[in-house]
């Protein structure tokens, strides 16, 4: 059944007019009618089946019928991400959505030469990847900033999970599991990758040197910005977050 | 430094013509000239340190003038995926090569709706990908055969990572951990990615019915067949495989 994000308020009886781009979708695109159920969720009130109301040339109409699947809120885990090529930036966008980040902070670095992004493109292609799969909430996208800002501002209790390319650091799964790590369920999180080039000698002084950043590897070879996300928000999520059901050995 | 990878044999003082694609990277689009250095390999002779000898406007040679790295072999690991839509598939096959796979085995099932691909494009990728990532040799891309060609073959001894998206499979973490898994270090494995669609009921139990195939899940939220698949390799490598030093932890 297709799924949609709407920002609307969700509860029984309510009837709500869709936006131009997901009238177009519904009506032209599935060439769904009046009477067809879909499934919504806006962040906030859970899931609920809602029907078609009506449909002209300009909107579709919906009315949220019954709720499917309570609200919950998934690991607070940040990604942040140097920003690299755009079509690479998506990806990692569409990924971290995918696989539960609560957040993208995008962040400028001495070897990054690009300080602007989209953010409204790339809060579409999170909006698309968490209506495909299944998360009740879409991650936020926050514009750029530099590095140093971001350390600067950073929030105390917050573990930085620092993917450090230059090698020496030890493999991930050490850093992320008992008895390490393992009193560290629940906390917020974040993983932080730098840009193609890598990070300055400098930068990986600084970050290195925070009391809460743990350094580590991801094996031995050269991985894409895009590739060493996915694989960082994959071993996270398998040792740390809702992969492994609680209470599970 | 540039680094390629060139089907000849490499041995210190042979002289080596380039195919027209690379002549054409390393003259026209690198500005390359006699003199400079670059790094091949091949997948037998290890890394060299290779001298261009000569540019013209047809062929760029190169003489190979000092080995660099021995030639190793990354493990055994296959990755089977289910033909799905080639952007994706492209996408699977560059990230095969920056995780470490072996080979690349595309399957049809009764959900896929393409049976062929373009193995030599995807080959051009799974080069390009080992010569940036820094590999020793290249992941072997093979034809399209059917799910039960592929079980009716298989090799004997080698273990099979079933990722299983219905979902109530065991986490996949500890499918892949000791006690269970440790004594398997070095033996032979393959993972496998269904198509969009997930496979039938019947492969399904079919699947779960072999010896040698663990069913495993890949967390809470449905993942697409290039998300899946990096997923599943980077846990077999900072599991089983080489993004653990040998005698660490």
């Amino acid at each position: 059944m297709i799924r949609l994000f709407i920002p609307h308020d969700l509860a029984a009886g309510g009837e709500l007019a869709l936006d131009p781009g997901q009238s177009r979708y519904l009506a032209t695109v599935m060439r769904l009618a009046v009477g067809d159920e879909l499934l919504a969720f806006n962040g906030r009130d859970g899931e609920w089946r809602v029907r078609i109301t009506a449909v002209t040339r300009r909107a579709v109409a919906v009315r949220a019928e019954a709720p499917v699947r309570p609200q919950t809120v998934g690991p607070d885990l940040d990604l942040i991400v140097a920003l690299v090529k755009r079509g690479r930036v998506e990806t990692i966008v569409e990924k971290a959505a995918e696989l539960g980040a609560r957040r993208v902070r995008l962040v400028t670095t001495e070897r990054t030469n690009a300080d602007r992004t989209r953010v409204d493109r790339l809060t579409a292609i999170a909006i698309e990847a968490a209506e495909q799969t299944g998360r009740l909430d879409v991650p936020e996208i926050l514009d750029p900033v530099k590095l140093e800002v971001l350390i600067g501002g950073w929030e105390p209790g917050r573990q930085l999970l620092f993917c450090d390319e230059a090698g020496d650091a030890p493999p991930i799964l050490q850093g992320l599991t008992p008895p390490s790590r393992g009193e560290g369920e629940g906390e917020p999180w974040a993983i932080l990758i730098g840009p193609e080039g890598g990070f300055s000698p400098s930068e990986r002084r600084t970050l290195r040197a925070l009391p809460y950043a743990i350094p580590v590897s991801l094996g031995p070879r050269i991985l894409r910005a895009d590739t060493a996300a996915i694989a960082a928000l994959t071993l996270w999520q398998a040792t740390l977050g809702d992969w492994t059901p609680k209470g599970a050995p």
